[in-house]
């Protein structure tokens, strides 16, 4: 594609970097430490739209925070474009995430958020796609937590269940507690994500989520006394795993987008052992599309969905798609 | 999204039905028959680049013609967009390609041809996203055939290849002659698409196919005679099976694009049972792209990739990616 595309600038949570032709992204680094200013959100966007120079701007959250996403309403209205893998928004309360769509339909400006499910996998353009060319959805099923997969993907009756969840923890798969992988939060957000998407009006709170933090540890006041205690529930999940074992399944945790009764739910499951989940590996991601038109075989997407890199092809990805759309040859 | 979008002209082989302003679609079939006139594409095309009413003008070839494909180029010059699944244009005269493609880039006008390669799976647009966004493909590899996917997932011990092949017949899954499948054409004009998209100069000639039609049926006068002829190689057929079995392998026939050796192939290939393509059922597609970002586990599309409804689900997606590119509010 031919599009002149410059960052103009960089902001962090302490410092930013401005510039009004383009900062050479060859030093970013030392510029942000160099030159950088502290860092003040309202000045940063006012340093975006007050910008003449280049006709079409576009604001990229790579944050996690919800307070960033706050933003998006008031960024849109000022014709910035957003762009983000930051899931807050979406999967926020139903009200504003509904004030942010009427307004994009109204508006020519853009808000694409690919990266919020599956990283750079083509999710939520596959999803759409379907949507627009007419197609109904029917269920939306996945594995949508690469450490979750990871973890499954290794609990195979060989080591008991909090050895695969260190072993997880030590190889950097997990966030460094990992109840917060555990507790299925994250999934229940790319659920709502995809439930929305595809017309449900749902809010996180209606997605039911089967936590795999046990009751008693979820009080646990640092992850080291969590990871000490885990083993006690061992015989638990070994028995669980062999009664799937029994009947030719394992256990997966996935989440469900059920447009037919229209609800979301996250839940361990159990697959036979010839479905599609059951054959993952590493800490790949899946996802099966059920719509009218891949009714009796769904369209599957596979593959790794966390990680910087991936994520960044997502985002990167999203901003071509707006170059195409604000009218680049391609 | 808000477009509108009227279809100004239909035309088969024999007859064509133009309309100023717009054909009504709940009817088209008997207006076909009506009020039709002898179909004559050069008036066809002037009928469209002649249209004043519309600013934006798209052609959608849905046949599988090389001289319907051929006009391409000048469709293209005239300022009319081109969609098709017609693999024809795409997997002809490497000259004729890169003219096109050069055509391409130096005009606004689109070409697009999702559905050439999985009918409506996203398989050229997540290739074109990776290589927009600095990926490097390394190996795409992938079953790209629904009629000997559903073969080879169905020849598994019980029964005879040439019985499986009948049934395959018999469910409408193969060509009217068998041999049109088996021969690997199909597959590698999938190849030599996806090898030219990854920025690989080919012709069709430089990929290697494994035919899977005996030399001595390759002259059989008729499909029937070939489906009488053909359990005469079942005894090869098994012992190949068995062979594979005995590694604990399966036979799967495949197309890759091998970027690092610059070549494409089209093979009968044997793959561990915990492979993904071993596990693939029905009559799937599946893709893995290899890159520099995916490069421990590849990123995995599967999914049906033949039949009218998908088909048309992924050419109908083209046109909405023209209609988003032409700057309709999405």
């Amino acid at each position: 594609m031919n599009i002149d595309l410059r960052v103009i600038g960089i902001t962090g949570s302490s410092t930013m970097l401005l510039s009004d032709t383009g900062i050479d992204l060859t030093q970013w680094k030392q510029l942000l430490k160099k030159e950088a200013e502290p860092a003040d959100i309202d000045s940063f966007v006012h340093h975006l739209s007050d910008n003449h120079v280049f006709p079409n701007k576009v604001l990229v959250d790579c944050t996690a925070d919800t307070s960033v996403a706050s933003h998006y309403y008031n960024w849109l209205k000022k014709g910035i474009h957003v762009i983000t893998p930051n899931k807050k928004a979406n999967s926020g309360p139903l009200d504003q995430y509904l004030k942010l769509r009427t307004l994009q339909r109204a508006s020519y400006t853009h808000y694409f958020y690919e990266a919020t499910v599956g990283a750079g996998l083509p999710i939520i353009s596959t999803l759409r796609g379907l949507l627009e060319t007419g197609d109904k959805i029917l269920r939306i099923e996945g594995i949508f937590s690469g450490t979750l997969s990871y973890i499954f993907n290794n609990f195979e009756g060989t080591r008991a269940f909090s050895d695969v969840v260190a072993e997880a923890k030590e190889a950097g798969y997990t966030e460094p507690d990992p109840r917060d992988d555990l507790s299925g939060t994250d999934v229940a957000r790319k659920v709502i994500i995809l439930a929305r998407e595809s017309g449900l009006r749902l809010e996180l709170s209606d997605i039911p989520v089967k936590s795999l933090v046990p009751e008693t540890l979820a009080a646990c006041s640092s992850a080291d006394e969590f990871m000490q205690k885990l083993p006690s529930f061992d015989e638990d999940w070994a028995r669980q795993r062999s009664d799937a074992d029994a009947a030719d399944e394992v256990l997966r945790y996935v989440g469900v987008v059920d447009t037919v009764n229209k609800r979301g739910q996250v839940e361990l499951r159990r697959y036979k052992r010839d479905h599609p989940f059951a054959q993952l590996s590493g800490s790949d991601n899946i996802i099966a599309f059920t719509t009218s038109r891949y009714k009796e075989q769904p369209l599957i997407v596979r593959g790794p969905g966390a990680g910087a890199e991936v994520t960044a092809g997502g985002v990167f990805c999203d901003i071509l798609r707006l170059a195409s759309y604000l009218g680049a040859p391609s």
